[in-house]
């Protein structure tokens, strides 16, 4: 690689096509290879670049020893004419996450709301692309997945739960949506873990050490557990992330969810839920762009407590970098392109 | 009234009919409150008397000023099938929450999903009442509604969004279904008064001073704003609490929301919302008891921190007591229950 190709910068379609094409090196059909594309281009075009098309390497390790499966044979089942069960045979997270939101959004334009349930499926990407998608057809989204157990029950002292992401979304037809996307920790493991690497203590609203207590030191820290936001109430949110994403889709749940680091041969058997409705049922398109920018308008119009810092709304940062990178384009990390483009080669061999 | 009387235990079923007279004698029609009154019965059964049939006192003031219109017009109009809006012409909360609830369990008997949005409301009381009452007839619940400002938005510093109650049941046939309600503040303003009255600081988690700067005193937090869990995350979930309640429903939202204390012969037009799925569609009955009790043997099953506190699993404390107040009754606060002999008497004379 030269050093031209490294500092390159990449349009959507072009990320698109490198991020396709290292899937269909993977393994993957071209049309599976797309729909799975579409989400991690997305988030990177976010500037979520830890959650963007970086998860390639890592569910292409999986998808190398078939702890993934590379050509799934994805089922929908349809319960009720607002209600979908889509089993994904084990197949690449965001894969199946498009499969199932496409199932929701054409439920929900025949009955104004529907929900799409998945099991038999591995780590789908980040939430807003999902939540994204849905507000550019026009549906408010409420989505999200269960995970690897990272988080101790309220007042216990083993991990039982996952840091399970939800995510949000409301249509803005002609401006941007409002689109939440969170984990239920106070912090990202990843905080801590810098936090160690520079020797620096943590708050002590952000972890516990093994014994579940809580702790300022970084590395107890990585040997302890994660705390959710707001003590019992995240610890509850959390559980109700896994109640709809795991227990109602058939999926694992809690400790029956597979570690993908300690048995990555294994299926994960992870579950997601996607909530969709309708907006066009409630009123005209204006209807609802005035009252979305009326609300936006409310909220950054605030006094701010520390005039350098305005008032934002969720979503804002992500919907301007996407703005940005559809005008600019975006740059990858050399590393990472060699190893996206090693994985296309094998493809184009193949 | 002789000390015997103000001592004297009440079944569930003397209660409703006592909370029902009150509310007749407030103007409401016998059915409608008996319908209301359910709701407010059930959280005083789950030992929430704060929310429990205390609030008629306050619902009474407006009522009697007609802040809320005691004989409401409430209309339904199903905008797809498994959507449906609810006006509840300024009537009493729970009331028009129960006609909500009830027509989203009844579209989503049809439909698997369903989604009923209501405007024109007041304060409807908890929301793990309603909870309840869908998970007894085989619905998970994810229910909310906006409410008047009391939180700045993330580095803000004037109030302009609701400390949105919201709530998620998930039915647990012939055992105890998991509910957690909760408000997105770390802490309730009750909270923080009772610090003020005791002259000790608190956390500076709890809320910030006028100017949006966390505070731990709460004479200081009082005349500031309750912070949301999880800082920008608890800010985003209240927000999408009043997107779903308030901007959907064609209700108010954010400041548009009049002050209950401010302005008690304005009609508030709170919204809510009442989303359900009929788990019933997903399985056999037998199969969700046996997902439901291996969920909560997992989480009880967790070795604790303190060995003197076991977890627990949402909604467990109101589900215990509950049991108990079926079994032995609940004692009433005599003034309160003065009131109550009071509003219903009126009802005997008019």
């Amino acid at each position: 690689m030269t050093d031209q190709q490294a500092k390159r910068v990449w349009s959507e379609a072009e990320l698109a096509e490198l991020a396709t094409r290292a899937l269909i090196g993977l393994g993957l059909t071209r049309q599976d290879a797309t729909d799975a594309a579409r989400v991690l281009v997305l988030a990177e075009m976010f500037g979520l670049s830890t959650h963007g098309v970086s998860r390639i390497e890592s569910y292409g390790e999986r998808l190398q020893i078939e702890g993934i499966n590379p050509r799934p044979s994805i089922t929908l089942e349809s319960v009720a004419p607002a209600l979908v069960r889509i089993d994904g045979d084990n197949g690449v997270g965001p894969l199946v996450g498009m499969r199932a939101l496409d199932a929701a959004m054409e439920a929900a334009s025949t009955t104004g709301v529907a929900l799409a349930l998945a099991r038999g499926s591995n780590h789908f990407g980040p939430v807003s692309p999902y939540c994204h998608i849905a507000a550019e057809a026009g549906f408010a989204s409420l989505i999200g997945s269960n995970a690897t157990t990272t988080i101790a029950p309220w007042g216990g002292r083993e991990a039982r739960l996952g840091n399970s992401p939800c995510g949000f979304g409301f249509p803005n037809p002609g401006g941007d949506p409002i689109i939440l996307d969170m984990a239920i920790s106070v912090a990202a493991r990843a905080k801590i873990r810098n936090a160690a690497k520079a020797g620096q203590p943590i708050p002590d609203t952000w972890a516990t050490d093994r014994s579940g207590r809580p702790t300022t030191d970084p590395n107890e820290a990585l040997n302890g557990f994660l705390l959710p936001i707001g003590g019992h109430k995240g610890y509850g949110l959390a559980l109700i992330v896994d109640l709809l994403a795991g227990v109602l889709s058939g999926a694992a749940y809690l400790t029956h969810v597979k570690s993908w680091v300690d048995s990555p041969e294994e299926p994960q058997n992870l579950g997601h839920y996607f909530l969709l409705i309708d907006t066009r049922r409630l009123g005209e398109t204006n209807w609802l762009s005035a009252r979305m920018n009326d609300f936006a308008d409310i909220l950054h119009s605030t006094p701010s407590a520390d005039s350098s810092t305005p008032v934002l709304v969720p979503g804002e940062i992500e919907n301007r970098n996407l703005a940005r990178a559809r005008r600019e384009g975006v740059l990858l990390d050399p590393s990472l392109l060699a190893k996206l483009q090693a994985f296309a080669g094998s493809a184009a061999a193949a």
